[in-house]
Order: C-alpha cells, then sequence, then structure tokens
C-alpha cells in the first residue's frame, strides 16, 4: 500500500513514524510549511513537496493529518486521483470529502499527540469510518498495521467521542497545569505531584471514575471548600473551583 | 514505636496496613463507628475501642486519620497522655492540637486513598511539621518507613499543596467521570479512554502540563469549540466546557 500524508504537524509526524514500521509506503509529504515538510520528509527519507499541485496521483491512500479548520482548505485542491482520501479529525463528518472525491473515509486515533515525545500506538483505539465497504475493510487493515484496537464508528458518535476526549485529555491536562501553577507560587517543586496523578489515572482502569471520587467536594466539606476559595487569587482559578465542586456534589447525588 | 490508629476510614485503612510491614505496631484502633473499627481491627489483629476515653495512653504516636472537621471534635476529647499526636489532613494547620498536647505534628501523604484499592505508599511523598524539633526528626524517620519520599513543609505551604492536589487528582478525575459520561450516552463503552488518559497523566513526566496541552482550546479552533458546545446540553457542563477552554486558550498566551 502506497501512501500520500498530506500535513506534517504532531498527528502526521507520529503517524508516520509509525507507518514506516509497517508495509505501507510512505511516498510523499506534502505540507504548506516548507520547513515543516523538510523536518518529516528527512526523518522519513520520503518525497516532499510544498506544491498542492504536485501532490503524486500514485497512492492508494491519501492520508489528512491538518488541522481541523485547515481541511476543507485543502480538499478542493487536491489533484483528482483514484486514491482513498481519509482524515484523522475526531470532530470533522467523514462527508467533507463528498463531491470531490468518489471514495473517502476517517482513521481517528484517540491519543494526544506532542512533538518531542513517542508515543506507542498499538494500544490508541482507532475509530473507522468509510462511505464504501470494501474501502471501510481496508481502513481496518490499515488501522491494524498501527494499533491492536480497531474499531467502527459513524461520524455523528465520533463527535462525542472527541468531545469526551476534550475532557479526559486536554481539560484534565488543564488541572495539571492549574494545581503546578499554584505549587510554582509556593516554590515547591511541581513533580510532587507525579505520584498522585498516575494513581488517579491507574484508579479508574479498576474503579469507575464517579466511584473513585475523592476530596473535600464529594464529601461536601464545607470548611475545606471555602478556606480553599479564599486561597485561589485569580478569578478564573476560583470560578473553576466552585463550578467543578458544585458539581462533583451533584453528580455525587444522583 | 508503638501507635494508636484514630479513624478507620480510607486513610486509616491505608495507612495501617502500610505501617503493618514495618517495625512499628499498632496497638489499638480508634473510632466511633463500630463497623469501621471491627473491620479495620480485624484485617490488623489489632486492639479496638469505640470508646474514646479507653483510648490507650502507652502509645508513642497518636495518629489522626478523621475527616478534617472531625479533627476539631475528637482532639478535645483524646485522654491526656506523653504521645505525640498527628494529623494527616491537607488543609488543618499543624496548631489545632495547641492546647491540648505538649507534642503533635503532621504526617501528610500526598496521594488519593479509595477503599478496595490497594496503592503503593513508598512512592507517594509524606509532608511532615512538628512544634518539637525532637519530634520532627522522629515523624521523618516513622513517615520514611512507610514512603521513600519524605519532606518538611509548613502548615502554611500544605494549605496550598492541598488545594493543588484538589485540580491534580479530584478534578482531574471529575473529568474522567463527564466524559465517561458523555460516551455512556452515546452507548460507547467508556474504556476506551484509558490509554489516552495513561498517556496524558504519563506525558508529564517529561513535559510541563504548560507544554504538553493539546486539543481545540489551546489551537483556539472556533469551530470545534463552538460545534462541541452545542453537543452539551446540561448546562453545568456547558459552563464547565466554557470556562476551562477560554482559561486554556488565556494560559497559552500568557
Amino acid at each position: 500500500m502506497k501512501a500520500v500524508i498530506i500535513g506534517a504537524g504532531n498527528v502526521a509526524t507520529h503517524l508516520s513514524l509509525a507507518l514506516q514500521k509497517t508495509s505501507v509506503s510512505i511516498i510523499q509529504i506534502y505540507s504548506r510549511s516548507e520547513k515543516g515538510v523538510c523536518a518529516l520528509a528527512n526523518r522519513l527519507g520520503a518525497d516532499r513537496t510544498t506544491r498542492i499541485h504536485e501532490i503524486s496521483l500514485e497512492a492508494d491512500l491519501y492520508l489528512f493529518a491538518v488541522k481541523d479548520d485547515a481541511l476543507q482548505e485543502v480538499i478542493p485542491q487536491i489533484p483528482a486521483n483514484k486514491g482513498l482520501w481519509v482524515h484523522t479529525a475526531g470532530s470533522v463528518p467523514m462527508d467533507i470529502f463528498k463531491g470531490y472525491v468518489g471514495r473517502y473515509g476517517v482513521v481517528y486515533p484517540l491519543q494526544t499527540f506532542s512533538k518531542d515525545r513517542d508515543i506507542d500506538l498499538r494500544t490508541a483505539p482507532f475509530f473507522i469510518e468509510a462511505c464504501l465497504p470494501d474501502d471501510e475493510r481496508l481502513l481496518v487493515e490499515f488501522a491494524g498495521k498501527l494499533s491492536s484496537n480497531v474499531q467502527i464508528l459513524s461520524s455523528e458518535k465520533r463527535k462525542y467521542l472527541h468531545l469526551s476526549a476534550v475532557f479526559a485529555c486536554n481539560f484534565s491536562n488543564h488541572m495539571y497545569a492549574i494545581a503546578c501553577k499554584l505549587l510554582e507560587e509556593q516554590r515547591i517543586p511541581p513533580d510532587v505531584l507525579l505520584p498522585l496523578i498516575d494513581e488517579t489515572a491507574a484508579k479508574i482502569h479498576a474503579l469507575a471514575p464517579q466511584k473513585a471520587q475523592t476530596g473535600p467536594a464529594v464529601r461536601y466539606d464545607l470548611n475545606v471548600l471555602s478556606l480553599q476559595m479564599e486561597l485561589l487569587t485569580d478569578p478564573v482559578m476560583k470560578e473553576i473551583y466552585q463550578l467543578i465542586s458544585k458539581n462533583i456534589y451533584k453528580e455525587a447525588r444522583l
């Protein structure tokens, strides 16, 4: 299977590096950004271009790993070809390709990708969708080269999956960020939090998070809640503290 | 060293079980609750009482592991003795003991304790405070039997540490809970989130959470943000979504 990668950001990089270890051959990388495309193409030893009309017509698969709002711009400019076009975006419906190509689909890896951080994609669930049954089978096979957990999911459900990932990953990371900021202000090294953060994540492998909830809000310990509100000087942090505490308490009593 | 444990909840249970593997001998467990004290005393093979005036006078250490707001009630009722009294609460100043006993302090394990979940305390940081230098040394030695990471921290700083732990643990767990709820509503098994949650926690061992931030809010992807806002029907979840997204965006631009 020959693939063209469209994009050279975090998702494109991590997927390409993982694909390189499979039987898929990456024949070209395209990105608007000269710097980005060079860096990735050099790492992969693949051809590259920054000119969209030079994208190869020979690939079996065109993997779009660009920002969600760039998809709309890029898709209409890709030269017509017979390949299967897939994007990797959680919130974008498969039908964004409709009218531009006959064979299209989605390969959504549920994982967080950062530059300079290697990840093991084998454990990440991949969610597949395709407009044709043959292409669905093809994508299941393709994703199966990267991950041991491949599932089929509609665009409609994928929207909710992505929203849920925003809470589970982006928002929990922001809670870590606030926690670290509070410690830095007190000149306490933030790495003291790591064993707690690890255990909080590990715990929900065994207990549903609703059952794993601990702390002053779920106990409704008003003394601690009001004391902690007073410690927060940033008005947005105060609001976050109050809103989440209230919701923890409410959910625990449902 | 002989210890009396005051309390039979999660913290008391986990600390007692860990202490049992050390040279500390637990001579008695006290709790108001007959059921709680029986369960724990039986597991430990220790004496027990539900009558506060029957608390042994013979211990070297009295470890108060009761709810924060119960401390105030319990302390004045403990029979006078020569032991060292310590509590385990993040938000309660050491001076809560002042006037009731001459030797007192704090042993605060920074970890989340749930019933039915074994944890390895060796990696949990323990924060120590004592009113007398000799007792500080004693507590460092005591906590060192449980953990390989023992530090000295004042009551004033500990308040902030506890607040920070609320964000890092309780609030991130609530983000997991919301994420699971959203998936359950769509009949998607919530365990698809586990690799993402694990990686989000693992990532900040190498990258500061401010740098590890991903997702639509930090990219300021207005399309996705407004689409996701529409998917949320619960007004509190909507408010949480908006408030945290705004703060992620704000912090990224500082």
